[in-house]
This record gives structure tokens, sequence and C-alpha cells, in this order.
């Protein structure tokens, strides 16, 4: 297991050299079949790979469209500070319309906008520069964040345990080592024997897909089984602890996350096995009180009915497709943070911990 | 709902004709994406349609394969009764290799060999017709067992009832309306409004591609969902019942059946939602006490890491394929059977339903 402390992790999103340098992506379009890096050289191709896919998971995107600005700029040294400016408003509005959801991309191009705002006695080559650096520290801050919730979490691990997780909230998503996924890293680099279960998670298959892959890239023993098959697994004795990440959580610590969650949560309570969710502090949405608030997005049936690329189910068929769940705070055993665990979860205990208490 | 009580259903296996008629068999490989039946008349090309699971399920393969001995026997009409009966040991045994793991094809192969032995004072033309009959009492035995399942447990279904499934307990694997849909038809051929939620049921998605499209075809209700969104379905309150199907049961009722039944059960029992298992008497083995007895059969990995076409894992990942698992007795709320409904599940209650007291 010491192999899994030392191996050299894939890196999503990548800065190489200057504020002339290059942004370096894992194409995660092509994974698990194949595993490419690709070097961007082009604002219009950092585009393409956010609008694609290509690189994907909140805070992966942010980092990745904020060294797409400096990719952007890069031709704009030699003008004067006014069309520096401009061109900057053309370029973050430009990757603004790759993906209009993404909340975290807007956030990273905000931020590097403001940059520029409070640095206006900046000539364009030292303001590139000074650029690189808010996007350096995005990413910086992002993998602090991984590293912390691995910390705190792997804490909860013992040697020999079985650990089941449903989705992918692992590095692929963030610059660093995910949320998840950082702890059993951070468990295994303790010199803890894990074996991790991965749900496939359907219906886009992002356990079979990039847990799993993720997993065998650092040596961490990883078996594949199909969401049906976690009931049976914890029943077999194979689990000791659930980790799954979260998307978004109420202030009493109810958490939506990928759909099938909530059944993973139930079946961890009927066998008297921890259910934890790690996920970083900016994930709580402290102005809704409980999950009931969260709204349950829902999804093309083909997602169901076409997902293995071939045909599935009847022409027609009636599809119930919601993308996420909400598990109850009542069920989850911990709420794994980078400025703590939080346990028992409770509207006091998120906030004391959110607060840094 | 009045249009589901008419509705014809597609028959998986049929007849046309007397003795020197013809097989129609659904061709299941072709479903969902097509529906297309088959007529028979060379005994080879029935070996082919059973080697092949164009006719699949336990009861369904013993009718067709009953017919396809008469229609191995057609041509022997005209020679001695000796010849007759050396060409029936030819045709029977070489059905008997269409699926060697098949008990279900021995039975029947068995008993039509039993009626020529009984039978040893009739001619060559008089013995096909005999023949014919078994073949017919076999498929109609089948028919009466499936409706006696779903009389008993349609009275467990109320007008407006959501019911989970998972996997295929239909008319496709009989040669009548199956098990667990057996209950559905039933319920809405008595006019009560229910709407089905199917589990996909991976790694084959039995589900997806077949309780769907019988459901469909019978004009119920029907939504399709992945495995992972069934206690989601059951918190939103959209269930009031779950039927499944069964392999095998234990005499003190624990209940082998596809994987996921277990987590099904589970999460019923968690939201105080009933859990049925629909199975004729001869699903039950006596002699096994309890479902720890049960082997359970590891399937191979590709079937989840390349389900339908497309490789969905990493090359060389590790994966854990059990195809059923066991649900104790102490979750099942009661076992259709079509001699009444064992409720509670206890040892002394399966005795007694099953010696018809």
């Amino acid at each position: 297991m010491s192999a899994s402390s030392t191996a050299t992790p894939a890196r999503s999103v990548r800065w190489t050299g200057d504020e002339f340098g290059t942004l370096t992506l894992i194409d995660q379009t092509l994974l698990p079949v194949e595993f490419k890096e690709c070097e961007y050289r082009a604002v219009e191709d950092v585009w393409e790979a956010i609008k694609m896919l290509r690189v994907r998971g909140a805070p992966a995107i942010g980092c990745a469209a904020a060294y797409g600005v400096v990719i952007g700029m890069q031709g704009s040294t030699h003008g004067t500070r006014d069309e520096f400016d401009s061109r900057l408003t053309e370029v973050t509005d430009y990757l603004a319309g790759s993906r209009p959801t993404a909340v975290n991309l807007f956030w990273a191009l905000d931020r590097l906008k403001s940059t520029a705002t409070a640095n206006a006695q900046l000539a364009p080559a030292a303001m590139l520069a000074r650029l690189l650096s808010e996007a350096q520290a995005i990413e910086i801050e992002d993998r602090e964040m991984c590293a912390a919730i691995g910390r705190h979490g792997a804490e909860l691990l013992s040697n020999g345990d079985g650990v089941l997780t449903h989705c992918n909230a692992g590095g692929l998503a963030t610059a660093g080592d995910g949320t998840a996924l950082s702890v059993m890293f951070a468990a295994a680099a303790q010199g803890k024997q894990i074996h991790v279960y991965a749900d496939e998670t359907r219906p886009l298959l992002q356990g079979a897909r990039l847990t799993t892959w993720e997993l065998m890239q650092r040596e961490i023993p990883v078996t594949l089984i199909c969401d049906s098959m976690a009931g049976w697994v914890m029943q077999e004795g194979r689990i000791q602890a659930v980790i799954t990440g979260a998307d978004r959580i109420a202030a009493n610590g109810d958490s939506a996350n990928k759909i099938g969650t909530y059944s993973v949560a139930l079946l961890a309570k009927a066998h008297n096995i921890p259910f934890y969710i790690a996920a970083p502090s900016s994930t709580f949405d402290l102005s809704i009180s409980t999950g009931k608030e969260i709204p349950i997005e829902e999804r093309k049936s083909d997602e169901i009915t076409h997902g293995f690329g071939r045909q599935t189910a009847p022409e027609g068929v009636n599809v119930y497709n919601p993308a996420f769940d909400v598990t109850p705070a009542t069920h989850i055993a911990g709420i794994i943070t980078e400025k703590g665990i939080i346990s028992p979860v409770s509207t006091e205990n998120v906030a004391r911990v959110l607060k840094g208490r």
C-alpha cells in the first residue's frame, strides 16, 4: 500500500511555464478507455474543452476557465491598458458562455475581473502576470481544500476497512484530490489498507468510468459493482464505511447528491454502517434551512434509454430521471469539510464548524 | 384502464393447428427495439431459438421444447412405432442439448417421453396427436398457474397504487401472464388503476428491455427508472407496494432473486411499504431450511464493463458480479403462490400453504 501514497496522481488541470505558458487538461471524455492530456494555447480551444465536458466538476471548471483567461490575454500585452481591459471583458464573457449553468465558472471569471479592477495601475504585461497568480491561487486553494478534507476524513477510516462510494467525488472534478476520494487517498497515504467498492452510478456511470480509474491510477484496491449490489455487499460484511460527495447542503445538513445516494444512505443505516458526506464549505447553502427546499433537476430520458450507446428500452417508454436526491441529516453520521467534521449533523453543528469554532 | 383488461397479450409461445401445425415464438433477442414473431416448422430451428435465447424463462423454455418435440416427430407417422420411439429419443436428446443447465427443459422433455412410454399401444399417428396434447397440457398448466398467482395477488393491490418491480417476472418468461406481472395484469383487469415503476435491473436490463415492453403492450401505465432511484421514488410517496419474482425459495421463505431485490426489500421496509414475492410452488426448495444454503452464482465481469456494446469501465478493473441475492423472510410481507398467499412468511406457513391447507 505504500505505493499508493507515492504514486503521482494525474492532475485534471495543470499550468506549465510563466504567464506565456500553456494549460494542460485530461480529456475526460475519453476516459476510461483512453488517457490523453491535451495542451491548450488558444482560448477558443479552452472554451471548447469546457463546453464538451473534456474538463468537468465545478472546481476543475473554475480553474480551467481562470487559466483560459490568461491564455486569452497573452496577445494583449503590447497595447494600452484600456485595450487590455476591453479584451479582458471580451474573453471572460466568451468563456462564461461555455457552460451557462456552471456557477463556479462565473465565480472564477469574476474573481479574475475583480483582480484587474483592483490593479488598475498595472501595465498590461504586469497585469497578465498578476492574472496568472490569481488563477494559480484559485488552483492552490482548491488543492488545499481537498487535502484538508482528506486529512480530517482519514481519521474516520481504519486499517482493513471496505469503503463504498457512489458517483465520482474525486480528483478529476477538482484541481486536487477531490472530496470523498481525497479521504481514501489520505487514509492510504497513512498506510491504512482500504478496499473501495465503487457503485457504477447509472445513468451516467461516473463511478464505473471515473472513480475506478482514479483509484486504479493511485493503486488503491477498488471493485466495481452495479448500484443494485450495494445492499448485498453490505450484507456480506464487505463495507465498514460509506463516503460520497454532495452538490448542495442545507443549513441543517440535509444533503443533495447524485441520484442513488439516498438509497445508499438508507442501506448503510439498515446495516449499522456509518454514512459520511465529504464536501467543501462552499457546498453549504445556509439560505435554505432544510433539504425540502432543494429543487431536484430532472434530466432527459435518453440518458436511461440510450445510455450505453444502444437502445435498451422500448421506443416511447415513460421515464423518470431525477439527477439528484436528498439524504436527510438524520441518516448522515458526519459531514467532512475542510474546516473539520460536522457530527452529529445538526443546524447548530453545521454553523459552528463552518465558522471555524 | 378498461383497455388493459381487454388488450390481447402477445404470447411468448403459441401453437397453431393440429399435430401437424406450427410453433410461433416471439424473438425476445430483438426486444424492445423490434417485435417479431417467428413460425417454426423444423426442430433444428426450435433448437436454435432456445440456444440463442430467442425464447427465455424456465416455463417458456419448457413449453417451447415440448412443442419442438412435436415438430421433430411430424415426419415419423408413417413408419413403425419402434422407428417412432427411436426418433423420439433422438429428438429429445437433441433438444436437451440446446441449454444444458435449464432444469425446466429436461423436465418437459422427460414428461413427453414418459407419455410415449405410458402409451406404447398407440400407432405413430395417434401417438403424435397424444404428444401434442401433452405439450398443450404443459402450456395450459403454466397459464393456469400464472392466472392463479394473479388472482391471489390482485387482492393485495388497491385502486391508485404505485407498484415497484425489479427484473422481469412477466409473461415473456412463461406461457401465461408471468408471476409478479400477472398480479398487476389481474389488478388492472379488475379495473384497479395502478402505475408500475420498473427498475431497469443492471447488469442485463431485463426491467428496461422486457418489463416495460410487456406493460406497454397491455396498456398498463409504467415508468422506467434506474435501480438507484428506487429509494427516492418510495420517499416521494409514489410506491404503495413492491412485487418481484423469485428464483429459489427456502423452506423458511428466504428468497433468492435477481441481484438488487434485497436492496429493494430493505428500502421498502424503511418506508413501511409491503414487499411481496410472486412465485409458483415449484420455486420452493424445501430441502434447504434457510437462504444461507443458497449458493450465489457469480457472473462474468464484462456484463458490467461492456454491458451494451460499449466499454464503460477501465481495462482490467476488478468487478464483483453476483447474479442473485437472498432476501430474508423477515423482510417479505407475503409470498404469492398459485395455491394462495403465504403471510406472515414462516416455515410453518410455507408448509401449510404449499400443502393446500
